[in-house]
């Protein structure tokens, strides 16, 4: 594995996306790949930590997330907008190449089969919560973590450096269409 | 009402927290008003527009949206950090002194019969869709969107303009603690 990616807390794994990023969503089954943008994922709870993630019924991921049971959610930095918008916009279902064409390289983590986003700034392996009335009536997927991972140019002792990385490690932050802010500066307030 | 808040088109709504901001949840009942700061608050559709908050047990506001089946999310300002901070770490039960000690003030919005907290960017009045399941055993709440404002001044024509509003006006997105960042700079992917 990468150098730089190195291992974080479970109990503190709810901090790699507490500041609402913009998330890809990647999935495995039957020899399948699929990469996803998604806004609309969110932190659940600690120990053992858990998060949530909306799955239009359209997206092929979804599909290979209900057959498999896990996904990685992971976290994409401002060097990767484009690549974020290519795969929020295309479907693996009308576009067999899109991975290799939005430019995704996939990573292996030893013991999880599971397609890692290379570059990105960490990452969340989840097993799927099944919870069939959510996933129908709401599009809503709750996974648990079971593995977390971060790059330490960005992430390191539990804490984000976004003031010391480079800008091209900002995250990202959805708002419409191709339209995204960065993260900005960090502000401190006293007890 | 302030002139400078505006209706925002429901089916526009859910870009008030695309983003990923942390949040003020606000509830009434029983003639008792309480805010509480959260940072796991999520868009779940767009029409009509739903979203996800997570309030823990131990919270007043979680008993008083019980109660009522009601509550707002209102995206606070960089100016209103300590407020942030404060509201997120004192509980109503321990310190019935907790809004006026953290300089919360409340706006009345015609029709809505709830605690606006003033000096926001935006606000999403929402009626409980009670998921007795979901709340026991995950502490998820959902809500759908029934009426949602902003502030001109940072957003307008179904847009937020950070990058031209003062530094004040930016979201806040909460890490751990009293640590945040403002959100930061556009950037645009192209199609």
């Amino acid at each position: 594995m990468d150098p730089h990616i190195s291992p974080v807390e479970l109990k503190k794994a709810y901090r790699l996306i507490t500041h609402g990023p913009t998330v890809l969503v990647s999935a495995r089954h039957g020899g399948v790949d699929n990469v996803m943008a998604a806004a609309w994922a969110c932190a659940l709870d600690f120990a053992p930590p858990k998060l949530t993630v909306v799955l239009d019924k359209a997206t092929k991921t979804r599909e290979l997330i209900e057959q498999s049971g896990a996904f990685v959610i992971q976290v994409p930095t401002a060097a990767q907008l484009q690549l974020t918008h290519a795969v929020g916009s295309r479907s693996l279902s009308e576009a067999p190449d899109k991975l290799a064409a939005a430019g995704v390289e996939l990573l292996r983590v030893d013991g999880h089969d599971l397609p890692f986003v290379a570059g990105c700034s960490a990452w969340l392996a989840c097993k799927l919560l099944p919870e069939p009335h959510n996933q129908q009536a709401y599009d809503l997927f709750i996974g648990e973590v079971v593995g977390a991972w971060a790059d330490t140019r960005v992430f390191q002792d539990g804490h984000w450096h976004f003031e010391s990385a480079g800008p091209e490690w900002r995250s990202l932050h959805h708002v419409a269409g191709g339209h995204f802010y960065a993260i900005g500066a960090p502000l401190s307030a006293h007890d």
